[in-house]
């Protein structure tokens, strides 16, 4: 079959290898439509950084593997000793690994697993290739009315609905987004299928502006010409939003998020950093604010997003902003999103 | 009357003021046991900090100040429009001004005052005094069951219930205390109080871990000789602790939470820095560590305290490792805890 691997740095190739087996307690999968992430585009240009040079503690594989973890397909193989899945079944794949002796696993905290293992990532194979086997455990099945090329963005919805979880919003919170890439994006729409009175966005370029309008924030703020912090007191009676959402990762961003936080609000962090910040801890104290690091998603999200767009409280759709094939995967896709990244939200790769 | 004002940097006096009139909504008290805070010495040796040397905005006062804000004692007078007090009714002073235009403190949320007006510090008289006026939300009554040497630790351990509530501490949780002082302390009783499973405390000075031991730490570890953070790992099935405490305020105590910390696991700094932390957001993302400032107390915590020595749960009572008098405040009380603060946890001052 044909699959999308990882050899290395700047080293991504379509290339023939076997189908996988479908053993027992396991599934296979025919991946419909692949969504490109921001850590595959960091795997490509600077890795390999999460996807193992040795054998992943999990998996036991590495480089090179398939990549590509935001997906959805129909299940072509049901492997013993699983009930209730039928071959042709539409679903979506979670793709961390679950570690039966692991403490945080067992409570369901997946995302905090001492291993780590991540399909399209660590080993299992992945989205990007014309068959995938994986554990029962990653099969989400979806509803008709979620299209497999919505299917492709449950996965960054799940990680923007984790978030908004862990910053403990509420309904009829208000709450600033730093950043409206892919994540911040994500991030705005769940706030509003989740009740939230007003939603800022800060962001910097155009079209991700545009693309913020068009998924309802309530105003849109530009760093480069507002002083965001001060402007969210200014509308909030010199309160503050509840929660700050950091999708950009510098120290800017957690500077601004300090101020525009108001006394016991949350500042979550759902970027990746590259650089380190400083704090000024006593300034946690004032106003006693929280800070708190999201990762990925844990037991319940998955169903939580699919639920939530099945009832149409979330709808996703013009996050693709380009579909291509799977022979596309390093021309059109990464080289488009590395070099123009501000013009997508989403590309998708149909396999 | 006698009281002690702070009029600047080293120097503090013992002098003849006015007795203070009892207005409408207000209550006279008669200050019994006042303890000295490390706030109090803060300002003596660096400030003044937080007294105000320009009229202070809640409360118009400047420096000189009476000091002292952990004390109890009896009301003296009842001024108009209050009822449920009567002369001779013993209390506790809960010193925080609230503001009524703040919208925190309409919340309860009076640690968070945009005013920040604290009796004993910002004005309104101070514990150090034969007599003081305050409103009358500011007073806590007392049952006869607490002494009123002990109200007078009733403030700190405030400080340490709210720390605790803000750490989404829950029966049964294990924790860290980083640093052995008179908060660190508090924290482990109420921890104790609240029914911790195990609570681990990691201090130098020989007589801190004394106390540790006297006050119930489960196990005492010396940062100097131990890998605190890899001990707590060792302890909880390579899982950690679930919340920290920080009560230190340094690089390596941030650094030894966040190793110490489980997978969903806080960490509260209730210490004040005097540097910056530098940390690497990323490494909250790993296991979702949280991070939240405390700050005094808020509505509640007061009368929670009250209530958890008066059912005998809290016995602070070996806190109070000296009692001197109100000529002494300087030579053996603030000097006695700049030159030799190890020895001490508590000094309280008779009036």
């Amino acid at each position: 079959m044909q699959a999308v691997r990882f050899h290395g740095k700047n080293d991504i190739r379509l290339e023939e290898i076997p189908i996988p087996v479908c053993g027992r307690g396991q599934v296979k999968v025919r991946p419909a439509f692949v969504g490109i992430c921001g850590t595959d585009l960091h795997e490509y240009l600077e890795g390999a950084y999460l996807i193992p040079t040795a054998p992943h503690p999990h998996t036991g594989e590495q480089a090179p593997v398939v990549i590509g973890h935001e997906f959805g397909g129909t299940v072509s193989e049901v492997g013993e000793g699983i009930s209730g899945l039928q071959v042709g079944q539409r679903v979506v794949i979670q793709p961390i690994l679950f570690d039966e002796t692991c403490a945080a696993c067992q409570k369901g905290l997946i995302n905090c697993c001492r291993k780590g293992g991540f399909i399209g990532l660590s080993g299992w194979g992945g989205g990007l290739s014309e068959y995938i086997v994986v554990p029962s455990y990653s099969v989400f099945k979806i509803p008709d009315s979620i299209s497999l090329e919505v299917a492709a963005l449950i996965e960054p919805l799940a990680v923007a609905w984790h978030a908004v979880t862990l910053s403990r919003f509420q309904p009829n919170d208000s709450a600033l987004i730093l950043g409206g890439g892919p994540i911040g994006l994500a991030v705005l729409q769940v706030l509003k299928a989740r009740g939230a009175r007003k939603v800022i966005l800060s962001e910097i370029a155009t079209k991700r502006k545009q693309y913020a309008a068009d998924f309802g924030a309530d105003l849109i703020l530009d760093p480069t010409k507002d002083d965001v912090g001060a402007r969210c007191l200014e509308l909030f009676g010199g309160e503050g939003v509840q929660v700050v959402f950091d999708a950009v990762g510098r120290q800017s961003s957690i500077d601004t998020a300090l101020v525009a936080c108001r006394p016991r609000g949350v500042i979550c962090n759902i970027a990746i950093w590259s650089e380190e910040a400083v704090i000024q801890p006593n300034y946690f104290c004032l106003n006693e604010r929280t800070y708190v690091g999201s990762a990925t998603y844990s037991a319940g999200d998955f169903q939580q997003v699919i639920d939530t767009i099945a009832l149409g409280l979330l709808k996703p759709d013009p996050m693709i902003t380009l579909v291509i094939g799977l022979e596309e995967v390093e021309e059109r896709g990464f080289k488009t999103l590395i070099n123009d990244k501000d013009s997508h939200v989403k590309i998708i790769v149909k396999v």
